[in-house]
Protein backbone atom coordinates (compact mmCIF):
# COMPACT_ATOMS: atom_id res chain seq x y z
CA UNK A 1 0.00 0.00 0.00
CA UNK A 2 1.12 3.34 -1.21
CA UNK A 3 1.93 5.99 2.09
CA UNK A 4 0.00 9.33 1.70
CA UNK A 5 3.05 11.66 3.07
CA UNK A 6 1.84 15.44 3.51
CA UNK A 7 3.60 18.26 5.42
CA UNK A 8 1.18 20.54 6.10
CA UNK A 9 2.37 24.22 7.30
CA UNK A 10 0.57 26.98 9.03
CA UNK A 11 2.42 30.31 7.38
CA UNK A 12 5.21 30.75 5.08
CA UNK A 13 7.36 33.74 7.27
CA UNK A 14 7.37 33.50 10.83
CA UNK A 15 7.50 36.97 12.22
CA UNK A 16 11.67 37.89 12.49
CA UNK A 17 12.44 34.76 10.15
CA UNK A 18 13.18 34.39 6.39
CA UNK A 19 10.88 32.88 3.50
CA UNK A 20 10.03 29.15 4.73
CA UNK A 21 13.06 29.57 7.48
CA UNK A 22 10.77 28.43 10.40
CA UNK A 23 10.11 25.04 8.88
CA UNK A 24 12.91 24.35 6.13
CA UNK A 25 14.49 21.75 9.02
CA UNK A 26 10.88 19.56 8.18
CA UNK A 27 11.31 20.27 4.87
CA UNK A 28 14.45 18.70 4.12
CA UNK A 29 13.80 15.72 6.70
CA UNK A 30 10.35 15.25 4.52
CA UNK A 31 11.58 15.34 1.30
CA UNK A 32 14.77 13.41 2.27
CA UNK A 33 17.38 12.53 -0.54
CA UNK A 34 15.37 10.45 -2.83
CA UNK A 35 13.49 13.97 -4.15
CA UNK A 36 15.63 15.71 -6.60
CA UNK A 37 12.79 17.95 -8.09
CA UNK A 38 9.94 20.20 -6.34
CA UNK A 39 6.83 20.60 -8.44
CA UNK A 40 5.83 24.34 -7.50
CA UNK A 41 2.44 26.03 -7.28
CA UNK A 42 2.41 29.80 -7.44
CA UNK A 43 -1.52 30.31 -7.99
CA UNK A 44 -2.65 31.41 -5.11
CA UNK A 45 -0.86 34.88 -5.85
CA UNK A 46 -1.13 37.28 -8.41
CA UNK A 47 2.38 37.97 -9.37
CA UNK A 48 3.67 34.21 -10.34
CA UNK A 49 6.83 34.76 -11.83
CA UNK A 50 8.46 36.57 -8.38
CA UNK A 51 6.93 33.90 -6.61
CA UNK A 52 8.11 31.08 -8.35
CA UNK A 53 12.14 32.98 -8.05
CA UNK A 54 11.34 33.11 -4.40
CA UNK A 55 9.96 29.84 -3.67
CA UNK A 56 13.01 28.57 -6.36
CA UNK A 57 16.02 30.11 -4.29
CA UNK A 58 14.94 28.66 -1.10
CA UNK A 59 14.37 25.40 -2.38
CA UNK A 60 17.98 25.37 -4.36
CA UNK A 61 19.77 26.91 -1.20
CA UNK A 62 17.98 23.36 0.38
CA UNK A 63 18.99 21.48 -2.24
CA UNK A 64 15.80 20.75 -4.27
CA UNK A 65 15.54 21.89 -8.22
CA UNK A 66 12.08 23.83 -8.57
CA UNK A 67 9.45 23.28 -11.92
CA UNK A 68 6.68 26.16 -11.58
CA UNK A 69 3.97 25.10 -12.55
CA UNK A 70 2.80 28.20 -14.46
CA UNK A 71 5.95 27.93 -16.70
CA UNK A 72 5.32 24.45 -17.93
CA UNK A 73 3.36 24.04 -20.89
CA UNK A 74 1.10 21.33 -19.39
CA UNK A 75 -0.14 21.76 -16.13
CA UNK A 76 -1.78 18.51 -15.99
CA UNK A 77 1.14 16.59 -17.17
CA UNK A 78 3.38 18.58 -14.83
CA UNK A 79 1.91 17.19 -11.78
CA UNK A 80 1.78 13.59 -13.70
CA UNK A 81 5.70 13.45 -13.94
CA UNK A 82 6.17 15.30 -10.29
CA UNK A 83 8.15 13.74 -7.78
CA UNK A 84 7.41 16.32 -5.35
CA UNK A 85 4.46 19.30 -4.84
CA UNK A 86 4.52 22.45 -3.21
CA UNK A 87 1.80 24.30 -3.08
CA UNK A 88 2.69 28.41 -1.73
CA UNK A 89 0.02 30.77 0.37
CA UNK A 90 -1.75 33.49 -0.72
CA UNK A 91 -5.65 33.81 -1.06
CA UNK A 92 -7.27 30.67 -0.91
CA UNK A 93 -10.13 31.55 -3.13
CA UNK A 94 -7.80 32.37 -5.84
CA UNK A 95 -5.33 29.25 -5.40
CA UNK A 96 -8.36 26.75 -5.35
CA UNK A 97 -10.31 28.59 -8.70
CA UNK A 98 -6.96 28.38 -10.54
CA UNK A 99 -6.52 24.61 -9.33
CA UNK A 100 -10.05 23.80 -10.57
CA UNK A 101 -9.13 25.84 -13.94
CA UNK A 102 -6.43 23.77 -14.63
CA UNK A 103 -8.15 20.88 -14.04
CA UNK A 104 -5.61 19.91 -11.07
CA UNK A 105 -7.89 18.51 -8.52
CA UNK A 106 -8.01 15.00 -9.67
CA UNK A 107 -4.16 14.59 -10.76
CA UNK A 108 -2.97 15.85 -8.02
CA UNK A 109 -5.37 13.26 -5.44
CA UNK A 110 -4.17 10.89 -7.89
CA UNK A 111 -0.42 11.38 -7.21
CA UNK A 112 -0.48 12.13 -3.77
CA UNK A 113 -2.96 9.54 -2.45
CA UNK A 114 -2.37 6.47 -5.07
CA UNK A 115 1.25 7.40 -6.17
CA UNK A 116 1.97 8.69 -2.80
CA UNK A 117 4.28 11.91 -3.72
CA UNK A 118 5.03 13.90 -0.76
CA UNK A 119 3.09 17.12 -0.37
CA UNK A 120 4.07 20.42 1.57
CA UNK A 121 1.14 23.09 1.89
CA UNK A 122 1.99 26.50 3.33
CA UNK A 123 -0.82 28.76 4.82
CA UNK A 124 -3.58 28.62 1.58
CA UNK A 125 -2.04 25.18 0.28
CA UNK A 126 -2.23 23.96 3.60
CA UNK A 127 -6.16 24.99 3.29
CA UNK A 128 -6.35 23.53 -0.10
CA UNK A 129 -5.34 20.22 1.40
CA UNK A 130 -8.21 19.67 3.70
CA UNK A 131 -11.69 18.63 2.67
CA UNK A 132 -12.92 22.08 1.91
CA UNK A 133 -11.71 25.95 2.34
CA UNK A 134 -14.76 26.42 4.38
CA UNK A 135 -12.51 27.55 7.22
CA UNK A 136 -10.38 30.31 5.13
CA UNK A 137 -10.08 33.71 6.66
CA UNK A 138 -8.99 35.26 3.22
CA UNK A 139 -11.30 37.57 1.21
CA UNK A 140 -13.29 35.72 -1.42
CA UNK A 141 -11.69 37.98 -4.37
CA UNK A 142 -12.48 35.17 -7.07
CA UNK A 143 -15.81 32.61 -6.95
CA UNK A 144 -14.18 29.45 -7.37
CA UNK A 145 -16.56 26.37 -8.90
CA UNK A 146 -16.87 25.18 -5.31
CA UNK A 147 -15.55 24.62 -1.67
CA UNK A 148 -14.63 21.54 -1.77
CA UNK A 149 -10.82 21.00 -2.11
CA UNK A 150 -8.08 18.16 -2.26
CA UNK A 151 -9.66 16.32 0.27
CA UNK A 152 -6.16 14.70 1.54
CA UNK A 153 -7.75 14.81 4.70
CA UNK A 154 -11.05 14.74 6.39
CA UNK A 155 -11.23 17.28 8.74
CA UNK A 156 -10.76 21.18 8.35
CA UNK A 157 -7.82 23.49 9.28
CA UNK A 158 -7.48 26.85 9.65
CA UNK A 159 -3.76 28.00 8.98
CA UNK A 160 -4.21 31.35 10.61
CA UNK A 161 -5.95 30.54 13.70
CA UNK A 162 -6.23 33.27 15.96
CA UNK A 163 -9.36 33.64 18.23
CA UNK A 164 -12.54 31.44 18.29
CA UNK A 165 -15.01 32.25 15.66
CA UNK A 166 -15.19 28.93 13.88
CA UNK A 167 -18.29 27.65 12.76
CA UNK A 168 -17.57 24.87 10.69
CA UNK A 169 -18.21 21.17 11.54
CA UNK A 170 -14.98 20.62 12.86
CA UNK A 171 -11.29 22.49 12.33
CA UNK A 172 -7.91 21.66 13.72
CA UNK A 173 -6.44 25.06 14.11
CA UNK A 174 -3.07 25.97 13.27
CA UNK A 175 -1.47 28.86 15.05
CA UNK A 176 1.46 30.41 12.93
CA UNK A 177 4.63 28.25 13.15
CA UNK A 178 2.64 25.02 13.43
CA UNK A 179 3.19 22.10 10.97
CA UNK A 180 0.84 18.55 10.43
CA UNK A 181 2.48 15.88 9.58
CA UNK A 182 0.71 12.74 8.10
CA UNK A 183 2.59 9.42 6.78
CA UNK A 184 -0.30 7.12 6.07
CA UNK A 185 -1.76 6.94 8.86
CA UNK A 186 0.18 9.16 10.95
CA UNK A 187 -0.09 12.62 11.59
CA UNK A 188 1.67 14.42 14.25
CA UNK A 189 1.28 17.88 15.40
CA UNK A 190 5.46 19.48 14.93
CA UNK A 191 6.31 23.18 15.33
CA UNK A 192 6.93 25.51 18.00
CA UNK A 193 3.10 26.71 18.45
CA UNK A 194 0.27 24.97 20.08
CA UNK A 195 -2.51 23.64 18.19
CA UNK A 196 -6.57 23.77 19.21
CA UNK A 197 -9.11 21.80 18.15
CA UNK A 198 -13.06 22.39 17.48
CA UNK A 199 -14.77 19.33 17.23
CA UNK A 200 -19.30 19.67 16.87
CA UNK A 201 -20.58 19.59 20.32
CA UNK A 202 -17.03 19.61 21.76
CA UNK A 203 -14.98 22.08 23.82
CA UNK A 204 -11.99 23.07 21.43
CA UNK A 205 -8.92 21.51 23.34
CA UNK A 206 -5.12 22.91 22.96
CA UNK A 207 -2.64 20.31 21.44
CA UNK A 208 1.31 20.34 21.77
CA UNK A 209 3.61 19.74 19.27
CA UNK A 210 4.87 16.43 19.33
CA UNK A 211 1.61 14.85 19.82
CA UNK A 212 -0.08 12.32 17.91
CA UNK A 213 -3.21 13.37 15.92
CA UNK A 214 -3.63 10.77 13.98
CA UNK A 215 -7.19 10.32 15.28
CA UNK A 216 -8.47 12.59 13.27
CA UNK A 217 -7.04 10.52 10.08
CA UNK A 218 -9.81 7.80 11.07
CA UNK A 219 -13.16 9.45 11.05
CA UNK B 1 -38.24 59.50 -9.93
CA UNK B 2 -38.42 57.19 -6.92
CA UNK B 3 -35.88 58.23 -4.15
CA UNK B 4 -33.57 54.70 -3.18
CA UNK B 5 -33.16 55.35 0.37
CA UNK B 6 -30.34 52.84 1.97
CA UNK B 7 -28.56 52.99 5.63
CA UNK B 8 -26.04 50.72 5.67
CA UNK B 9 -24.43 50.68 9.13
CA UNK B 10 -21.22 49.05 10.00
CA UNK B 11 -21.94 46.72 12.83
CA UNK B 12 -25.25 45.70 15.10
CA UNK B 13 -23.36 46.10 18.52
CA UNK B 14 -20.23 48.80 18.89
CA UNK B 15 -18.13 47.29 21.58
CA UNK B 16 -19.83 48.70 25.53
CA UNK B 17 -23.16 49.53 23.93
CA UNK B 18 -26.77 47.05 23.42
CA UNK B 19 -28.19 46.15 20.13
CA UNK B 20 -28.00 48.99 17.69
CA UNK B 21 -27.37 51.54 20.17
CA UNK B 22 -25.01 53.11 18.20
CA UNK B 23 -27.53 54.18 15.61
CA UNK B 24 -30.79 54.12 17.08
CA UNK B 25 -31.35 58.04 16.64
CA UNK B 26 -29.98 57.24 12.68
CA UNK B 27 -32.67 54.55 12.14
CA UNK B 28 -35.40 56.29 13.35
CA UNK B 29 -34.20 59.55 11.49
CA UNK B 30 -34.04 57.73 8.78
CA UNK B 31 -37.50 55.43 8.91
CA UNK B 32 -39.51 58.97 10.17
CA UNK B 33 -43.11 58.63 10.85
CA UNK B 34 -44.66 57.11 8.20
CA UNK B 35 -42.90 53.66 8.29
CA UNK B 36 -45.13 51.53 11.04
CA UNK B 37 -43.89 48.05 10.49
CA UNK B 38 -40.52 47.15 9.49
CA UNK B 39 -39.62 43.68 7.76
CA UNK B 40 -36.34 41.54 8.87
CA UNK B 41 -34.52 39.09 7.17
CA UNK B 42 -32.74 37.22 10.43
CA UNK B 43 -31.00 34.71 7.52
CA UNK B 44 -27.48 35.55 8.80
CA UNK B 45 -27.59 33.67 12.07
CA UNK B 46 -28.90 30.42 12.46
CA UNK B 47 -31.48 30.91 15.39
CA UNK B 48 -33.64 33.28 13.34
CA UNK B 49 -36.11 33.10 16.67
CA UNK B 50 -34.27 34.53 19.11
CA UNK B 51 -32.23 37.03 16.79
CA UNK B 52 -35.87 38.48 15.25
CA UNK B 53 -36.71 38.51 19.11
CA UNK B 54 -33.72 40.85 19.83
CA UNK B 55 -34.70 42.91 16.54
CA UNK B 56 -38.17 42.99 17.69
CA UNK B 57 -37.28 44.40 20.96
CA UNK B 58 -35.08 47.07 19.67
CA UNK B 59 -37.37 47.90 16.94
CA UNK B 60 -40.38 48.04 19.21
CA UNK B 61 -38.65 50.22 21.91
CA UNK B 62 -37.95 52.41 18.48
CA UNK B 63 -41.74 52.69 17.85
CA UNK B 64 -41.76 50.33 14.46
CA UNK B 65 -43.33 46.76 14.57
CA UNK B 66 -40.86 43.84 13.36
CA UNK B 67 -42.00 41.22 11.18
CA UNK B 68 -39.57 38.54 10.71
CA UNK B 69 -39.87 36.86 7.24
CA UNK B 70 -38.79 33.43 8.43
CA UNK B 71 -42.05 33.34 9.94
CA UNK B 72 -43.71 34.89 6.75
CA UNK B 73 -45.45 31.56 4.83
CA UNK B 74 -44.09 33.22 1.38
CA UNK B 75 -41.07 35.44 1.80
CA UNK B 76 -41.48 36.67 -1.28
CA UNK B 77 -44.85 38.08 -0.49
CA UNK B 78 -43.46 39.70 2.77
CA UNK B 79 -41.30 41.51 0.99
CA UNK B 80 -43.20 42.71 -1.91
CA UNK B 81 -45.74 44.20 1.06
CA UNK B 82 -42.87 45.67 3.13
CA UNK B 83 -42.84 49.57 4.07
CA UNK B 84 -39.05 49.21 5.60
CA UNK B 85 -36.35 45.86 5.44
CA UNK B 86 -33.84 45.83 8.06
CA UNK B 87 -30.97 42.86 7.29
CA UNK B 88 -29.30 42.35 10.10
CA UNK B 89 -25.06 40.70 10.50
CA UNK B 90 -23.88 37.52 11.12
CA UNK B 91 -22.56 35.03 8.45
CA UNK B 92 -22.33 36.96 5.17
CA UNK B 93 -22.55 33.11 3.12
CA UNK B 94 -25.07 32.10 5.02
CA UNK B 95 -26.88 35.71 4.56
CA UNK B 96 -26.25 35.38 0.45
CA UNK B 97 -26.95 31.64 0.25
CA UNK B 98 -30.28 32.07 2.05
CA UNK B 99 -31.17 35.29 -0.01
CA UNK B 100 -30.55 33.33 -3.40
CA UNK B 101 -32.69 30.20 -1.84
CA UNK B 102 -35.66 32.00 -1.11
CA UNK B 103 -35.65 33.79 -4.49
CA UNK B 104 -35.48 37.11 -2.59
CA UNK B 105 -32.78 39.18 -4.63
CA UNK B 106 -34.88 40.59 -7.31
CA UNK B 107 -37.65 41.12 -5.56
CA UNK B 108 -35.81 43.17 -2.73
CA UNK B 109 -34.25 45.38 -5.54
CA UNK B 110 -37.57 46.21 -7.00
CA UNK B 111 -39.04 47.08 -3.76
CA UNK B 112 -35.75 48.93 -3.18
CA UNK B 113 -34.41 50.20 -6.23
CA UNK B 114 -37.81 50.79 -8.10
CA UNK B 115 -40.34 51.60 -5.06
CA UNK B 116 -37.68 53.30 -2.75
CA UNK B 117 -38.74 51.80 0.62
CA UNK B 118 -36.18 52.21 3.29
CA UNK B 119 -33.30 49.64 3.37
CA UNK B 120 -31.27 49.13 6.84
CA UNK B 121 -28.50 46.90 6.55
CA UNK B 122 -26.17 46.11 9.29
CA UNK B 123 -22.82 44.27 9.23
CA UNK B 124 -23.60 41.20 6.59
CA UNK B 125 -26.83 42.92 6.02
CA UNK B 126 -24.35 46.03 4.30
CA UNK B 127 -22.27 43.79 2.39
CA UNK B 128 -24.88 42.05 0.74
CA UNK B 129 -26.55 45.95 -0.03
CA UNK B 130 -23.15 46.26 -2.58
CA UNK B 131 -22.09 45.05 -5.87
CA UNK B 132 -20.75 41.84 -3.94
CA UNK B 133 -19.49 39.68 -0.84
CA UNK B 134 -16.31 39.79 -2.30
CA UNK B 135 -14.88 41.70 0.58
CA UNK B 136 -16.14 40.04 3.63
CA UNK B 137 -14.15 38.60 6.41
CA UNK B 138 -16.33 36.65 6.85
CA UNK B 139 -16.00 32.35 6.97
CA UNK B 140 -17.34 30.92 4.12
CA UNK B 141 -19.05 28.33 5.72
CA UNK B 142 -21.91 27.70 3.15
CA UNK B 143 -21.72 28.00 -0.95
CA UNK B 144 -24.00 30.86 -2.27
CA UNK B 145 -24.67 30.52 -5.68
CA UNK B 146 -22.77 33.61 -6.65
CA UNK B 147 -21.21 36.25 -4.60
CA UNK B 148 -22.83 38.90 -6.50
CA UNK B 149 -25.27 40.37 -3.96
CA UNK B 150 -28.27 43.29 -3.91
CA UNK B 151 -25.91 45.86 -5.67
CA UNK B 152 -27.81 48.73 -4.64
CA UNK B 153 -24.55 50.62 -4.77
CA UNK B 154 -21.36 50.16 -7.31
CA UNK B 155 -18.78 49.33 -4.81
CA UNK B 156 -18.30 47.08 -2.09
CA UNK B 157 -18.06 47.84 1.50
CA UNK B 158 -15.62 45.71 4.09
CA UNK B 159 -18.17 46.36 7.06
CA UNK B 160 -15.25 45.66 9.75
CA UNK B 161 -12.25 47.33 8.42
CA UNK B 162 -9.36 46.59 10.62
CA UNK B 163 -5.97 46.67 8.47
CA UNK B 164 -5.47 47.23 4.68
CA UNK B 165 -5.94 43.37 3.69
CA UNK B 166 -7.74 45.19 0.32
CA UNK B 167 -7.61 42.78 -2.76
CA UNK B 168 -11.15 44.00 -4.11
CA UNK B 169 -11.27 46.14 -7.62
CA UNK B 170 -12.27 49.40 -4.75
CA UNK B 171 -14.18 49.26 -1.43
CA UNK B 172 -14.95 51.35 0.95
CA UNK B 173 -13.54 50.11 4.38
CA UNK B 174 -16.27 51.36 7.24
CA UNK B 175 -14.87 51.22 10.53
CA UNK B 176 -16.84 49.68 13.46
CA UNK B 177 -19.15 52.82 14.45
CA UNK B 178 -19.63 54.02 10.66
CA UNK B 179 -23.01 54.55 8.81
CA UNK B 180 -23.23 55.69 4.78
CA UNK B 181 -26.73 57.01 4.39
CA UNK B 182 -27.74 56.75 0.76
CA UNK B 183 -30.62 58.76 -0.47
CA UNK B 184 -30.65 58.88 -4.40
CA UNK B 185 -27.88 60.34 -5.75
CA UNK B 186 -26.47 61.21 -2.34
CA UNK B 187 -24.39 59.78 -0.03
CA UNK B 188 -23.22 60.66 2.96
CA UNK B 189 -20.71 59.34 5.86
CA UNK B 190 -22.30 59.12 9.23
CA UNK B 191 -21.36 57.54 12.38
CA UNK B 192 -18.53 58.41 14.93
CA UNK B 193 -15.16 56.72 13.39
CA UNK B 194 -13.80 57.57 9.97
CA UNK B 195 -13.94 55.28 6.59
CA UNK B 196 -11.46 54.34 4.54
CA UNK B 197 -11.38 54.03 0.57
CA UNK B 198 -9.68 52.20 -1.70
CA UNK B 199 -9.59 52.87 -5.58
CA UNK B 200 -7.48 50.78 -7.75
CA UNK B 201 -4.24 52.35 -8.21
CA UNK B 202 -4.92 55.22 -5.83
CA UNK B 203 -3.61 55.12 -2.59
CA UNK B 204 -6.22 54.48 0.42
CA UNK B 205 -8.08 57.78 1.39
CA UNK B 206 -9.64 58.60 5.27
CA UNK B 207 -12.75 60.09 5.10
CA UNK B 208 -14.26 62.36 8.43
CA UNK B 209 -18.16 61.47 9.14
CA UNK B 210 -20.34 63.89 7.59
CA UNK B 211 -18.51 63.89 4.01
CA UNK B 212 -20.18 64.06 0.83
CA UNK B 213 -19.73 60.37 -0.63
CA UNK B 214 -21.90 60.59 -3.55
CA UNK B 215 -19.49 60.37 -6.34
CA UNK B 216 -19.17 57.19 -5.26
CA UNK B 217 -22.46 56.38 -6.81
CA UNK B 218 -22.00 57.48 -9.65
CA UNK B 219 -18.91 55.87 -11.51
Amino acid sequence: MTLKRLLLVSNSTLYGGGYLEHCQDQIQKFLGGQVKRVLFIPYALQDRDNYAKTARQKFQSLGYALDSIHEAADPVESVLTAEAIFIGGGNTFRLLKALYDNNLIQVIRKKVIEDGIPYIGSSAGTNVATVSINTTNDMPIVYPPSLQALGFVPFNINPHYLDPNANSKHMGALREGCMLLVEGNKATLLGITKARLFKRGECPTEHEPGEDFSFLLNQ
